[in-house]
Order: C-alpha cells, then sequence, then structure tokens
C-alpha cells in the first residue's frame, strides 16, 4: 500500500514520500524497510530515532523526533488500529450456505451471509447481511445474529438469544446456555432458565467465554463492550456501554456493571452487585460489594518469596490478635 | 395455565380465582397481569402488598400481606423452581438419530433417545431411554449416557467415562480429559491416564467445564452434585452428594470434597486434601489445608481504593516487619 | 506383560518371577494380583511392606524393603510413566481421511496421519506423519501440525499456526483465536491480530485451555511447555522450554516466562513482564511485577472460619492505620 493511501485512509498528515510502499506492520525497535510502525509516547522517543522503520506514525508532539516517513495522528495508538485492517485484510468467506451446514427451512439468511461448514441453523433463525457463521457453529432456534457480525468456528448460540450488528466473537463461546439456578428440596431442583441473552452491537466476546441466559429476564450485554477470553457471566448481569472485561474475570448471578468500566484479568464479583459507571478494577480484584463511585480499586496480593510468605501468612492467620496487641499497647500507653 | 391447575400441580393451597390463566413467571416488583411471581421472605413485604402480578407464591408467615390471588407454599422457592417447567414446559428434539449424525454400529441407542445433527457415537456407547444428545456431541468408545439425561450441543465425553439418568450437561464442557499427570525425565513424560470419569445420577455440568479422567482410579461426581460453567476438576477428584459448586473454581488432582459442601465461586483447592461433608467456603477461597470441620470459611481479600490499597500492599509486603515490631514494643513494656 | 519384558522395556533390575504376568496398573495400598505398583518414597514403606500387588517398582534405597516381585529403579515415577503406556497402550484411529471430514484440496495430509469424522481442514494446511486429528477439529488456513502430534475432538486451531511434533492437544482448546487489543476511539476499535501462536515439539495443551495468536509478532510456546486444563494466554506471550503451568492460570499480553518454570494453579500473571528461567510458582500466586531471580514465591491467603475472617477482613481493610499505630507508639516509646 502506497503511504500517500494510508495516510489518505487514516486521515493523517503524511512527511515525506508519498509513494513509499509499505507492506506491514512491526514494532519500531524491530521494524524494517517496508514495515509501518507506531509510537505512542515519549518513552520510545530513542527507539523512534533509530528505528529502521520504512515509516512511523507519531504523535505531534514527537514529529519533531521523527525522520523518514511519518504521519501524524492526534492518537497514534487509535490510528494504528485502523491501519492494522488496511495492511492486512480481514479475508472472508464467500457468502451462501456451505453444502455440508444444516439449515432449517425456516431460518432467514441474508444472501449475503456465510454458514460455515457443519454448522447447524435452527428454526426461525435471523442472519443478518454480511454476517459471516463460521465452521461448527450452532444457532438454537430463535436466535437472531446481526448484519455484520462474524462468530469464528464452533461458536454456540442458545435458543432465542440475540446478537447485534458488527459483534465478532471467538471460538469455544458459549452464550445463553442455563444458568446456575437451584431451589433445595430432597436435592437440588432445577430452575428452568427461561430469560434469554441479549447483546448490543460491536459487541466482541472471546474465546471460551461463557455468557448465561436470564433465570426470568434476559441477561444484557449492551452496545460496544469488549469481552477477553475465558470469562464466565452469570445469569441476569447486565454489562453497560462499552465496558471491558479482561480474561478469566467472573461475575456472579444479577449483578449490573455500569458503562465504561475496566475490569482487570482474573477479577471476580459477586451476585446482586451494582458497580457505578466508569469503575477501574485492577487485575485479581476481588469485589464483595457494590461500588457507588467510579475510580480505581484494587484488591490483590503481593508475591513474596515462599520462605517470607509462610510468614506473612502465619501473621495474616492471626491479623486480628495483632490489632488487639497493639490495643492492649495503646491502652497500657494511657 | 389454569391457577387451580398450577396449585394442584405444585400441592399449595390457593387463595382467589382458580380460574384465572397464568401465562408465565415474572419477578413480583415487575410482574403484571396474567404473571406468576413469588416471594421467599419478608424483605419483600412492600413488593408483595404491591405487586400487580396475576398470582404469588407466599410462605404462610406472608400469607396475611397478600391480596388476590396467592398460592401458599411451605418453600417459596422450590414451588418457583416447580412452577418454571410447568409454566414454561421444555422443548425436546425428536427420539431417534439425526441423518447427519455418525453412529457406530455396536452403539446400544434406546429408540426414545435423541441424537443431534453431527454428533459422533463411538463403538460400544451406551445412550439409555428418553437420552438427549444434542447437536455437535462426541461420545468416545464405551461412554455410557443413562435415561433421561441431556447434553446440549457440543459436549465431549471421552472413552468409558459414565454418566447416570437425569444429567443434564451445557455446551463446551469435556468430561474425561487426560489428566495433567506427568514425570519429569529429560522433559516432561506423560503418564498414561488410564481411569475414568464416574458421574452419579442427577449431576448438572456448566459450559465449558472440564472434568478430567483418573490417573489409575476414576474420578468421581456422586448423585446430585451441582456444577457451574468454568470449573476445572483434575483427575482422582472426588465429589460428594448434592455438593454445589460455583463458576470459575478450580480443584486440583486427588482432592476429595464431601457431600453437601457448598463451594463459592472462583475458589481453589489444591491437590490431594480432604474436605469434610458440610463444608461451605465463600468466593474466593483459597484452600491450602485440609478441611475437618463442617462449617463457613473464607479467604477473600478486601477490595480498596487503588491509593489506599497501594499502602496495604506495601503493609502487607512487610507484614512480619510489623509483626516484630508490635513484638519489641511489647517487650519493652515488660 | 511378562515382568521380565516389561523390566526390559523400561530397562529395570529385576527381582522376582520374570514370567509373572502383569495386566494393569494400581495404587500400591488396593493393588491385588496381576497388579504392579511404584512407590517413590519411603513414606510408603508400610504400604510397600505391606501391599497385594503382583510387583511393585522401587527406588534402590527401598529395595530392602520389598517383597516378592520388584523392579529397581533410579527413578520409580518415571519409571510408572513409561509403564503406563506399555500396560495400556493408546488406541489409534486408523490413518486416513474419515469419509465425513472435509479437507481442502491443497491441504498436504500425511498417508499415515488420521483426519476424524466431521472435521474441516482449509486450504495449504500441513498434517505431518502418524499425526490424529480427532472429531470437530478445525484447522484454518495455512495451519501445520507436525508428525506424531495428537488433537482430540474438537479442538480449533486458528489460519497460520503451527503446532511442532509430538504434541497433545485434548478437547475444547482454541489455538490462535484474535487476542484482546483495542484502542478506543468513538467506542472500543478492534486491533486487527495479524501474528501467530508457533507452538514448539512436545508440548501438551488441556482441556478448554486458549492460546491467542500474537498482535503482530508471534505468541510463542516453547519445546516441551505442558498446560493443563483452562488456562488463558494471551497474545504475545512467551513460555519458554519445559515450563509446566498447572489448571486456571492466567497470564496477560506481553509476558514472557522463562524455561523450566512451574506455575501453580490459578496463579495470574500481568502483562508486560519479564519471569526468570526456573522460577516456581505456589497456587493462586499474583504476579503483577517481574521476577528476576529463580525460586519458589507465594502469594494465597489464608483460609479461615467466616466468622474470624469477618475480623481479618475489618484489619486488612485499615492496615495502614495500623501501622501508624504502631509508628506512633513506637514514637512515644523513644
Amino acid at each position: 500500500m502506497k503511504l500517500g493511501d494510508l495516510a489518505q485512509a487514516l486521515k493523517l498528515e503524511l512527511h515525506g514520500d508519498a509513494s513509499y510502499q509499505v507492506t506491514k506492520l512491526a514494532p519500531v525497535a524491530s521494524a524494517g524497510d517496508g514495515d509501518l510502525s507506531f509510537v505512542v509516547s515519549s518513552r520510545l522517543t530513542r527507539e523512534l530515532q533509530q528505528t529502521q522503520a520504512g515509516a512511523v506514525i507519531v504523535p505531534a508532539s514527537m514529529a519533531s523526533q521523527a525522520n523518514g516517513n511519518y504521519l501524524v495522528s492526534s492518537d497514534p495508538y487509535a490510528s494504528y488500529a485502523q491501519a492494522s485492517w488496511l495492511l492486512t485484510p480481514e479475508t472472508f468467506p464467500l457468502p451462501g450456505v456451505h453444502k455440508l451446514a444444516q439449515v432449517h427451512a425456516s431460518a432467514r439468511i441474508s444472501p449475503s451471509a456465510s454458514i460455515g461448514a457443519y454448522s447447524v441453523v435452527n428454526a426461525n433463525v435471523f442472519v443478518g447481511d454480511n454476517a459471516i457463521i463460521g465452521e461448527h457453529c450452532v444457532l438454537g432456534t430463535g436466535v437472531r445474529i446481526g448484519a455484520q457480525s462474524r462468530l469464528f468456528a464452533r461458536v454456540c448460540v442458545y435458543h432465542e438469544c440475540e446478537l447485534g450488528n458488527e459483534c465478532r466473537v471467538q471460538s469455544g463461546a458459549v452464550i445463553g446456555a442455563e444458568g446456575f439456578g437451584f431451589a433445595f428440596a430432597n436435592g437440588w431442583q432445577a430452575i428452568h432458565q427461561t430469560g434469554r441473552v441479549m447483546i448490543g452491537n460491536k459487541v466482541h466476546i472471546g474465546a471460551n467465554t461463557t455468557i448465561d441466559r436470564g433465570a426470568i429476564e434476559d441477561t444484557i450485554i449492551e452496545d460496544g463492550v469488549i469481552l477477553d477470553n475465558q470469562i464466565q457471566i452469570a445469569h441476569n448481569v447486565r454489562i453497560g456501554k462499552n465496558t471491558a472485561i479482561a480474561g478469566c474475570v467472573g461475575i456472579a448471578g444479577s449483578t449490573h456493571i455500569g458503562a465504561n468500566c475496566q475490569i482487570g484479568g482474573a477479577s471476580n464479583i459477586v451476585g446482586h452487585l451494582r458497580i457505578a459507571d466508569g469503575v477501574v478494577l485492577n487485575a485479581t480484584s476481588f469485589v464483595s460489594q457494590s461500588i457507588e463511585k467510579p475510580g480505581r480499586y484494587s484488591s490483590g496480593m503481593p508475591l513474596q518469596s515462599s520462605s517470607e510468605w509462610k510468614r506473612t501468612f502465619v501473621v495474616l492467620s492471626k491479623l486480628n490478635e495483632l490489632l488487639k496487641r497493639v490495643r492492649r499497647l495503646e491502652r497500657r500507653e494511657e
């Protein structure tokens, strides 16, 4: 791709040779001829000055440090995101239903959509324009997949669940399985989970992530939510617009998470809580109470050598006793 | 469904109009005409008094607060569980082997069982009466699935593993994969995992949960155990009758968990431990020693604002030093 | 199998009857006639003396305690690992492409390899000698599976990813899904993940484990790495030779882990860190900083009865205040 065309597509100011050919992206430290790279902050000033990259996307504040070909962006990381699709375009399967897919007669599949080999599309399913259903997907009765959405191979969507437009779901994700609802009466008696999972537009769902259907009402994932791999979202959870959740997070039933939150990896949130908009949780946070104020929260333990940690472990096991000893000292002091 | 018929099916005392038609379940606060709702405790007295629900299941202690149609139950939550299946009956595929399933000639499939599209049923498999094997399941050689059990789409059961009657397994579950057993000798040498997974009756297994086969002896899940999503159960684990395990729990190899335990979400239990009957673990418990007494246990960290937590983190990192300082103060005191 | 033949295959010194027939492995405490067992340390001396096993593998140091038939090994656990495959040989599907598999014309499949029912092998895939691709696997365009590798049913490998020789991948694993890379600009904008996953030789990957493809460069798993179930490995991670990782571990993006590490179950490692060779992490370790020295590390919380833990929780929530109180006491002391 010619650098001039790229600058135009990204709407960036170009310095250097508009006819220069860039072929792929590369990190600024290891990039070479023909590579496009980017820097987002002055921490990479030296790498920028020494780079062998064919062209670099830089913030305005670093333009004076750039040599050769460069593109000036108000947000180099977002420009890099855009460039990633232009330099390595996504490949698409051909439209149409694969001859080895099993599609129910009542399903409505857009002629521009693609259904992969061995996928099963049950009754009354709707698949929108240009949607792509990969190989080995199973869409239950009444499922709705919006336009431009892409399900990679081996995604399960249980009956009646809906995904909006421009969603992207990685392999192994399970949407709409029965939530963990039981009454105990002479053994555990399952409660029929009759709600759905309702997913908005531009939602990303990672590999092997699970989102359970609601018990009575629906589990709701709003527009623009991004979910990493191996996340567990229980029944009746709601996740607000543009919230980002990193891998291995667990969210228990009926918890509502606000918009624009960022949930760090391996965090766990117990059930029936309310998390305000704009909450940021560091990795491995454990949330056992509702959070009413936006801000950044943490609860991760420090790592220690195991020999040190054994002592810490003992003190932690008797922490309340330690508090009492301090209190006793304070009383004597008085 | 007529309220009178429902009351009869649930064996509950009806107050109000037996000919009233209820069509679905709804939460007491948002229910409307034609909806059946329930309350379990006096915490919802106001909601009960103000509800627009067509009928409500109430405990005897709250019957005097109920208006209109209501059903009196000694366990409203259990009655709700029963009602959930009556008001929204489960839908079943037709009995028989789907024309796109691949069933080995030696497999014994009950004529009342159903095998879904693209499922693979290997040699010497047994599938009992009214059992349902969803689409894309893979049953290894010699697998046994008891009567009335239902596997949703895309469940894998490795060779020789057995499930009892009335089990329910959600999509993506993997039963009987090879456990993590290796000896180190010029690199890691795998140990052939020759045990099985033996699962009792009325066991529920959540989406993307994994249960490894035993190394020599079997991994055992007893009757009535309920497992949520994304649980990892390692080889040689045993889980006692009616134990409930919430999502994202990990149980390491050869640990035995008693009957009637409740393991909170994201808890982790190390290997070779014994957990007594009736142990309750709160969410994110870390169990590194056997638990001999029933009771409730916890180990989760408190969440703090990240600025506070940074200070806590430093104190935690030097907790043993803090203990020493208190000791020194105490000695001086004396 | 005759004990003499087994001794020869394992290269062990045999004491007892070379013509004795052993049929299976069993634990030393429960083994009976015809069973082979093993002991690794003097902790099992009593069990060894009382065992009913037909034969036992013992370390030289315990040979004097053994009765009847026994094999002397410098590493009984490794000998047991070898014996496990000899006494219960693995069963293999027949070579060839199953008639219900879908293989692209451009794929190069060794005649000695096996492709299972309903598997999809896309364009330009290479599958080496004696490799086994189970049922329901999906191999994306350009995937390479080395000789002797075995993928169990329902493994997904995205386009361009490569596995070396003698790898073993359990069901539900997803290799090469798109990593969690987004820029925020009027909503989250995905970054096209154009790197691959490159996996060495003799790598084991557990059930439902996910390994994301690199953003620009590759995610790399070196030779001899063993990964348990439900592990999440994010984009651009590197894992060094012979490192072992237990179940439910999460490793965030761009972290590099050295060789010969052992990562305990449910540990979590944040992104962009460097972990030295030979680091051992106990279960549930939380790693938020790089680790430069080999050794054993921990960070798990102690478990307490919930009533005790409530008090601990309060002290932990005010730990910094406790430190201040101790400081105040110390100042007064002076």
